[in-house]
């Protein structure tokens, strides 16, 4: 199951069966997927969350189905699920899900998967529906299929870095010194759709003092010259892939404190882009920046990890984190955004998308890393 | 536990000790909230859901306190719950936020409640770290305090009604002939933001047969002269709070059968809103409507619930559906959209949002409801 899959098609006809054998090596007697990530991954269906149930049931043995309520069917059948001879059982508004899919499971289920974002309130009825049987999370099962991308896959997530980098590279249109973070983010999240996103996934703006708190969204605070200005920003594109691409700029020249702190960060995040490659561990990756910036006396204000898996999920496996023994292989792509920040102060984060490839790494984020002194 | 909160604040103070009552009133040991609506409810906090957990923990005895992420805390602090005298706690990348959690419950936890929509590997690690405990859902001890929504609660949800109102009164701006329904749509969801709300839910335009399909969202059908179209749009205002409207509008004269069809349902659901008022119930309101469409011969055509409750979610209770017996009382917020679906030729829904006041009720969206025919 860890060979990468060789199809070209974004959504390959026997990544069902794929899951079928992961499930059964799991020894996971079935697979229920609600509507997310993985229900898109598996099936092509962008499945409303709901409160009625959509899920796809994968048995280790046997057939999969998708059981919807019978208002969504003609929209699932209407999806790429509907390509790929998969039975599509409609309910009614008053009949039990829960129950109509634990009848259809072989007898005797032990052990049933649902996806890690399921809603408690979906598991809860399942749990009470398979009152025998233990439940665990499809990531156990889907995770090392889902990590390791296609090369139609990696293509997707390179339109993605593609199309955060056209944002990137307008920033000096917006960003400008007397304007509010919330203006500057508005005009972003525009040019996120116009750069050819389907949807905008996060905007943070952090000028300032707030660039030095990692995850600040952005605020009323007015720009002024001399701001550091961190820009994070993400999208997902029509066919479900995600962008996700950081750099700090200087609105003006910046303090000349900021500049040093910059250039180790820059000297971090390029010794990390540059040392991926398979078979180094996600925690040697994240000390690779990490020791250069607590050599730059900085260690205690780089507070967070390097980076995040990236795929049809903003965030998901490889984590590159410490404590994490997962050796990288090619097909992999995460996140390499170390950042330093000083409390109250500033701080600065630079963050590239990468593909682990056969021998070495490829960035899916272009634009220049150098630090951009936009004029004040 | 049922009387409405007399506060006229979005967020006030007492909300976190009405629900700690809730929790001892439902038998429950300690309420888990993660990241979602429940928890901008009780906090106003905003919370991104991240794989890191963050979690409200409200126990039946003692103080309520709030575990975060190290780099959340700044965030949390910074949002209306850093105002409500509540611990804030961090944890660092490598810790076990389960565990801090279970180890700070009072000794002998039997019931946890988790909210509704908390994902399933948090729900899995919390039934792990509280092995002798039986996990149930927050929605049974938080629902009849969401239910009933206060005076600032109902003008929040009065001003998201009328900004998506302004959204449908611009309709003939953009629902022309010759357009495809993804252009319309793309026109529509720039305009709910620009009408007032921080994000847009769901933009439905089912133009000719798409219109007979109640969860149909956009496809690239190009609109053309005489086609019913049904517009079901919504989103959500700064504030936290959700509008949701369906008008049915005709490019041109459409069938007559059609306009037959419309005004059944037109008759339905203004007998449907003028019935609101304390006492009847969910049922009873699904049947008036449901009633009209069935002598006229459409009964088998509506195949959906006549709505949903609506406040911080798109979709909560109390449902309008055949079989619930809850009864309507004042503050209660909900959806009237009844519909008529002739599989492959056409179809209409009409809806409002509806809350029941003292005497009787009040509509939310207050555009016309009679078939607007724009230019062909």
């Amino acid at each position: 199951m860890t060979d990468i899959q060789d199809s070209t098609a974004l959504h390959p006809a026997d990544r069902l069966e794929l899951a079928r054998r992961a499930t059964a090596d799991a020894g996971v007697d079935a697979l229920l997927v609600s509507p997310g990530a993985d229900l898109r991954y598996l099936t092509g269906y962008q499945a409303l969350p709901l409160e009625r149930l959509t899920c796809l049931v994968v048995p280790a043995e046997g057939e999969p189905f998708l059981v919807a309520p019978a208002l969504e069917v003609a929209a699932a059948q209407a999806s790429p699920a509907g390509g790929l001879g998969l039975e599509i059982t409609g309910f009614a508004e008053t009949d039990d899900a829960y129950a109509l899919i634990a009848r259809r499971l072989p007898a005797g289920v032990r052990r049933f998967a649902v996806d890690n974002h399921m809603w408690a309130e979906k598991l809860l009825a399942f749990q009470a529906a398979l009152p025998d049987a233990q439940a665990c999370l499809a990531g156990d099962v889907l995770t090392e299929l889902r990590l390791r991308k296609t090369p139609a896959e990696v293509a997707a997530l390179r339109r993605a870095g593609g199309a955060i980098d056209r944002v990137h590279r307008r920033m000096g249109e917006w960003l400008l010194a007397g304007r509010t973070e919330r203006e500057v983010a508005r005009d972003i999240a525009d040019a996120i759709v116009a750069a050819g996103h389907a949807t905008v996934d996060f905007v943070i703006v952090g000028s300032g003092p707030n660039s030095a708190s990692p995850h600040h969204e952005v605020s009323d605070r007015v720009i002024r010259t001399g701001d550091p200005v961190v820009v994070d920003i993400g999208g997902t594109t029509a066919d479900g892939y995600c962008s996700d691409s950081t750099r700090t700029y200087a609105v003006g020249e910046p303090p000349a404190a900021f500049r040093e702190l910059y250039e180790v960060l820059l000297r971090a995040q390029t010794a990390q882009t540059d040392a991926v490659r398979p078979g180094i561990t996600a925690e040697q990756l994240d000390a690779v920046g990490r020791d250069i910036i607590t050599a730059a006396g900085y260690g205690e204000h780089f507070i967070h990890r390097t980076g995040h898996g990236i795929g049809m999920e903003s965030h998901e496996e490889p984590y590159i984190v410490a404590g994490s023994s997962r050796a990288l292989a090619p097909g992999m792509a995460f996140s390499i955004e170390p950042g330093i920040y000083l409390p109250g102060t500033f701080g600065a984060r630079i963050e590239d998308i990468a593909v682990c490839t056969q021998d070495g790494g490829e960035r899916l984020n272009l634009t220049g890393r150098d630090l951009v002194v936009l004029p004040g």
